[in-house]
């Protein structure tokens, strides 16, 4: 199964991020977060659950723990089961992230 | 944990595919697969894992069961347990793909 362009299925929202999903199996999901400049992913966590962040398009600010870094397209970010993360859109662009999640979350 | 720039990471070698780890847990695997113009990766399987690759750099040409396709930057493959895939790398420029494993392979 393939997904061209992943970009170009961001879904944003003027309320709050956009999810868009991308590809799931019952070992990996693959989904889209998408930040109008402004908007953030609170800090969270997930039990049993391993996530990788990946910048497609635009700037953000991450929190994995107590570090917080800027990222841009090309980083890659790792936050371990129970391991706090936030991320954030601190720019006037807007910012696309790839996450991935193993396994993955229920589906909705 | 944070890897800047993944195609900073790039690792090539002239006689075949290169690789490159990125980021391993005990759930997921990380790494590139970096090919010259004309390297490939011979169709092949994983028992029990998923893997995805997503294209950072280059024009690949990916093969899933019996589907072939061209694929370019941004674009996002899946691969599910036991479905043989195959990459390679036609072009004239370097190929950069991340794949990404869970869970992940044995350690080497």
């Amino acid at each position: 199964m393939i997904v061209k362009n992943v970009a170009s299925q961001a879904a944003f929202r003027p309320d709050k991020m956009g999810k868009a999903d991308l590809l799931r199996t019952e070992r990996i999901f693959t989904g889209l977060n998408c930040f109008e400049p402004g908007q953030e992913h609170a800090l969270h966590t997930h039990s049993g659950q391993d996530k990788l962040y990946y910048v497609v398009q635009g700037q953000g600010i991450v929190r994995v723990g107590d570090v917080e870094t800027s990222i841009g397209p090309g980083d890659l970010v790792l936050a371990k089961a129970d391991e706090p993360h936030a991320l954030r859109n601190p720019g006037s662009e807007r910012l696309i992230v790839m996450a991935i999640m193993a396994p993955p979350p229920a589906a909705k």
